[in-house]
């Protein structure tokens, strides 16, 4: 044969590389496995043993497609941040919304505005679509928030990338600077706010999320916070409309049915208070009978909690800190005295 | 607010319809369960013991990423095939493969030729790039390869879509068809080959791969014959240069660690050889020794069966068509057989 079939001009012309080497790969060509695996973030601690459980329970199911709604997790995402179903997406990983949303708001040749240094994996998909990045650089170890608000303005960006809290370099801006951000925003710039590593940082990080808002898409991961980036399940928290024209082009079956229920069964687990003292107390997501079988689990197995007994607080275990070995024997029997209040 | 950030002109034509509504959804509106699961041509036998005993064991290690190249996971279905890794992409099933390479080779406008009636997630994508499609009618129940041909000369098509075995007819065009189909295609027009049911069909009704020939890409999927449609995993095997293309545009943290090692342990486990009597000679993956071991595991828990002796077909076992409660016994058995064997 002379001839082959031609890529489009848009992937032709793009370049041959990829946004990360995996360490499998530094490893296949070291010939050698790295002796600490500490470079992409992951969480070592790995997903909660109840997960974990239900991962390995379920393995049987996997002859049965994904729902493509990812409902159930939906549902559990929404009650988690106090929004509707409509106000969520679910994608393969935060990196599978990002080349959606470069889909959905950038046409060839558009100025998509982020920061020099920051995740090499939303260029790369703004690359995908023909989009023109403009980037800011950093200012004391932070984005910019007044240089990506200037690019955006001159450059009439349709789309801006910003990571609270940051990656690579640590950093995070308080919510209230990000709400003037955000306010300042033209209304037809979409921020992409990329909250991969939200639940590590300070709360006061974290603008509460306001779904009348229709140019600022939330993301959050099960990869890092929840020890679960071999699963490939993120996603996005926005206005309904917003989220409605995700379906357009999304890969309905592209999550897995593990990752769907592996999500359900974090998203909608124990959620510890803020605490400013020597222990935490933790949501039990239910009310006060169930809180009370949960503790009461705990003790039969020989571990020595308290919980409050008002109602409303009564919904909570209390948990002191105590020496390692001793939060890990809770670890341990907590999955057991939940599932036994939960009746399995 | 007055304003939104606006679609590209693209997305804002496309129509909120999805390619499938989910038995769940079904099941959400019903406000009950279906008794039989039995419309998306899922396996319900289920994945192969041994690999839900693999997704179980591995459950833990899930707070690793993925490795983005699916390395492991292409060595395996490239020695299945007995292809190079080169020669293999990996994507969240089909579905996934089906949008990279509508963006590969579908700039707007762009005439695209399929089957009226053929499988709607290709049309999906299609339509997310702005291609145009150009649909062939069946005839007798079976996709007309004289008049898919006509089109894509008539349209000039880049890209031709065509399933054998056939979804939704269940029919076939035997491989000496496909290849005169294949010959006579124009150079420049890519065919999508959408073999997801080609492990279950008659194997006249595949061509023998070639992976010099730079305008076809074959799409397998473990979501159908291996019971796996929950994992989204499937793989398309092409020309080393075609593979390097998807690279420039895929989610490379698409797919689940669990779907790249369930995939594996599915990839590299036994072939049944065509048979055309009352017994189904099965090669093991190895030597005469391995298949040896394999087969005094079986007889040591009392599962009578035989294998070839002289080399080369010494790396089989034979095993007779019996009762349905006896051929129970040996899935039940042979897992425990080859992780001995395997020295697991």
């Amino acid at each position: 044969m002379c001839q082959r079939p031609p890529l489009t001009p848009l992937v032709d012309a793009l370049p041959s590389t990829v946004p990360f080497v995996g360490p499998e790969a530094q490893e296949r060509e070291r010939g050698h496995a790295f002796r600490a695996r500490i470079g992409a973030n992951e969480s070592s601690f790995g997903p909660s043993p109840r997960v974990i459980e239900r991962m390995a329970e379920i393995a049987g199911d996997m002859w049965m497609y994904c729902d493509p709604d990812n409902h159930d997790l939906k549902v559990a995402v929404a009650a988690h941040h106090g929004v509707k179903a409509e106000n969520v997406v679910v994608g393969e990983g935060i990196d599978g919304l990002l080349s959606l949303v470069a889909r959905m708001y950038v046409a060839p040749g558009d100025a998509v505005v982020t920061s020099l240094g920051a995740y090499p994996t939303f260029n790369f998909h703004i690359a995908g679509v023909g989009g023109r990045l403009v980037t800011v650089p950093y200012e004391n170890d932070r984005e910019s928030l007044d240089g990506l608000l200037a690019a955006v303005r001159k450059d009439k960006a349709p789309l801006v990338y910003l990571s609270n809290p940051d990656n690579p370099m640590g950093s995070w801006w308080e919510a209230n600077e990000l709400i003037r951000f955000i306010e300042a925003l033209p209304e037809t710039t979409m921020l992409v706010l990329d909250e991969a590593y939200g639940e590590l940082g300070p709360a006061s990080a974290l603008p509460p999320i306001d779904i009348s808002r229709p140019n600022v898409i939330r993301m959050r991961t099960f990869s890092k916070a929840y020890g679960l980036a071999g699963i490939r399940c993120g996603y996005a928290v926005a206005e309904a409309q917003v989220i409605r024209d995700f379906e357009k082009i999304r890969n309905h079956y592209g999550v897995s049915r593990m990752a769907q229920i592996a999500g359900i069964a974090e998203a909608s687990g124990l959620k510890p208070l803020e605490s400013a003292t020597n222990f935490v107390t933790i949501d039990c997501g239910g009310d006060g009978a169930f809180a009370l079988k949960v503790l009461q689990g705990l003790l039969s197995r020989d571990v020595f909690i308290r919980k409050p007994m008002v109602p409303v607080l009564d919904r909570c275990i209390r948990v002191s800190v105590g020496l390692d070995h001793e939060l890990d024997i809770f670890a341990e029997e907590l999955p057991g005295a939940l599932a036994a209040a939960r009746g399995n």
